[in-house]
């Protein structure tokens, strides 16, 4: 018999994989390896569903099992974790509830995702400590929630330790819940990958909404006997019921120590533009993989859901005999906070510019997002970024409420297009005052920075 | 004394002209004929005016005529009207309320905007039949609906003739006010240059608030005594107590017309990648010139607010001596018709890219915009159009609720840069639930139509 496409793991880029390869070869078997309950699952809503918004878990789920099963005839083997792979035999070692086996592979895709980092300090096996792993942790998070504080009455204190997408998501999940909210971040500003001025806009916001924020400040340890009781910092106790730690994650590649299967210098898996390791029949993709960031020319560490979506999507079809590369990125990232819509794309940062070749140019402006007279209109702050000698634009990071996080796609659009800020400053983009002073602000920030370019 | 820069037409063009210039070159002499009482107004917003949302119609004025005057020096004067241009003589000739005179230039701009075309049936001149020509109509539209109207008892009926920008922006306003809306379009669809696929969703939803659509109808007149009573059609007449006609504009290119400055194509004025005319030192800016469609190669017509200000902008440089080109369009276009949000870039019709070369394919599609589990998500109906030999991305074509209008500037960025359709489908676009499923639906349209190229 012909030997089957192996994935291993069943969230965004293994069951991409699965879907495309069998979309595009039905005849080939698919086997796809998850060791835990659910398949192609959204992780990105976790938060929401904490907060209530969303009802019920398995909402969640895009397509649920079954139907990959039996619709497009995918060999999804639940709770069967591969425990190691074997590159020069071609096979993989399966374990589930009673046996180990060993699974032959034509082609492998290894898709395992990443899981939170855990921090250095003390208290982090606390009950009531959680950090938001996978959809079992999330499900716990909200039993804890609906559970334990019901009780109006009841002291509803929550400490969130790192200020990232998932730990302002978290805030507002868990200030929806009525809860007291600390958050700690050590760095000197939340969200540091969007640039200073972008969080600094975005910590007032999140202190307007009642956050305590503690920036600059080092968690010690989470004190408390059995339970978690407090979060210690420099010199004070902050008194907690329940704890996140958000402090990032890291990508999962325990499997392939035993291997000769590459790491690139992320830490992450390293590919090719296909997605192909060092081994001609071994792909990764998502969270586990490193993806080739278009500004730098350098592989980069982003996990996110849409490089994980096209880079499985594509290798399913390179599986399957027809080769597509997986695409670069940019960094485009948004994420909401309470109505606030942040947004970044490209190099922010100037130290990462230089190591780029660039000598990086910044520009802040806050302009308004409908023309004066039109109502319901708000402030955008936007960032926008060039290299300084050519004039090319490299990035922009915004802040503010209604239209502004899609308002990002169009500078990702631009940087995947190579494009300077003189040229960015004659698009023709639309104008209605419900939507957009005339100048859009990307506009208008592109005609400032243009005055600091040579 | 040095001759100074004149320009003619006090709004977008025109003021944005003279205000660049006075920032580039302070000691230039800059005056500004303007035969109304109004500048650098805002009259996109008067649909939003006469609904009532803006209170005040001085708040649609974005910079009073005193703050020009005063803050940037620049010679605005109002009611006087240039009726006629001595190339040969570097002149203008200037009528104010009570004699005529001749100023001569050393660079002029030609600004004087467009106006409503006049439908060739009768009735047009009866009381209540109004169009959308310029701040003073919107005040009198205003004033009839408040005064005329204000008993609730009383039969308010509008008949809209005309279902493009205005046409629809107006429907809405005096559905806002409560009037019983017929909207007559003569055409099968409205907003023709937005394709059938996103007019059909439109009338769909105009019809299901309540405007009466009468397509592929031809209006014969108008009927009544004084006042509007009744617009006639094939069959019937339709009782009306108010008449709104909005059937396009034409370019306010009288001035010309004794003069060698020469039309375009199109009916505009023809000029450079600079805005100049035939005339080295005249130029021609805004709703009464052409601009260059950059997927065409060829001069167009689209009277819009940005093209208007951007090209006076660029102008203004170029009249003290900073050359600098105008820009070219993609023809972006978006408005509001309740709370859908519709917007076009780029070549949506087949014959308009077989007339520039292209063999166009075009996909539909409609997707989510959000994730299925997010809450307050709604569908998003898009219209894609590529070379099939190319695979060059052409246009879009969109339409849906919140998040809708400002999507279309990825497109038109993508336009700017010249795109294919396959590296569109690979642009990191963001992703977060309360914005956009994982793949965008412009990721997604791309995707589809990729299926159509060779």
């Amino acid at each position: 018999m012909e030997k089957p496409l192996v994935i291993i793991g069943g969230d965004a880029a293994g069951m991409s994989a699965a879907s495309k390869a069998k979309r595009e070869d039905p005849e080939k078997n698919v086997i796809v390896f998850e060791k835990g309950e659910w398949v192609s699952y959204g992780a990105c809503g976790l938060p929401y569903y904490i907060k209530g918004e969303i009802e019920d878990i398995d909402e969640l789920v895009s397509i649920p099992p079954e139907k990959f099963i039996e619709e497009r005839d995918i060999d999804i083997r639940l709770k069967q974790e591969v425990t190691s792979i074997n590159p020069n035999e071609e096979t993989v070692t399966v374990k589930n509830s009673d046996e180990k086996y060993q699974q032959s592979y034509d082609k492998l895709l290894i898709a395992t995702g990443a899981s939170p980092i855990e921090p250095p300090f003390e208290g982090t096996k606390l009950r009531n400590v959680f950090t938001l792993r996978d959809m079992e942790e999330g499900k716990q998070i909200r039993q804890t929630i609906e559970k334990e504080f019901k009780d109006t009455n009841q002291t509803k204190r929550v400490g969130i330790i790192g200020g990232g997408y998932i730990g302002i998501e978290m805030a507002e999940a868990f200030s929806g819940r009525n809860f007291d909210v600390s958050l700690f971040e050590m760095l000197p500003h939340i969200l540091s990958p969007f640039g200073e001025e972008t969080a600094e806009y975005t910590e007032k916001h999140l202190r307007k909404n009642g956050i305590n924020l503690y920036l600059d400040t080092k968690v010690n340890k989470i004190i408390g006997e059995k339970k978690a009781e407090g979060i210690d910092i420099v010199d004070e106790t902050i008194p907690v019921d329940i704890v996140l730690i958000g402090v990032g994650v890291k990508p999962n590649v325990q499997i392939i120590k035993d291997t000769d299967i590459e790491l690139g210098s992320t830490g992450a898996i390293k590919v090719d533009e296909y997605g192909r390791t060092n081994y001609k029949n071994i792909f990764a993709a998502g969270d586990c993989a490193e993806a080739n960031n278009i500004l730098t020319g350098n592989p980069d560490y982003v996990p996110l859901a849409l490089t994980a979506n096209r880079a499985g999507r594509s290798i399913g079809e390179t599986m399957v005999g027809k080769p597509k590369k997986v695409g670069g990125i940019v960094g485009t990232a948004v994420l909401k906070a309470f109505d606030l819509e942040i947004a970044r794309t490209g190099l922010i940062d100037s130290q990462r510019a230089e190591e780029a070749g660039y000598t990086m140019v910044k520009k802040t402006i806050t302009t308004p997002s409908r023309p004066h007279y039109y109502p319901g209109g708000s402030d955008i702050k936007i960032t926008m970024t060039a290299d300084k000698n050519t004039g090319k634009l490299l990035g922009t990071s915004m802040v503010g409420k209604e239209g502004t996080a899609k308002r990002i796609d169009t500078v990702a659009a631009s940087l995947h297009k190579d494009t300077s800020v003189p040229e960015l400053e004659m698009f023709d983009l639309s104008y209605a005052p419900p939507f957009s002073p005339v100048w859009d602000p990307i506009l208008t920030a592109a005609k400032v920075l243009n005055g600091e370019i040579e």
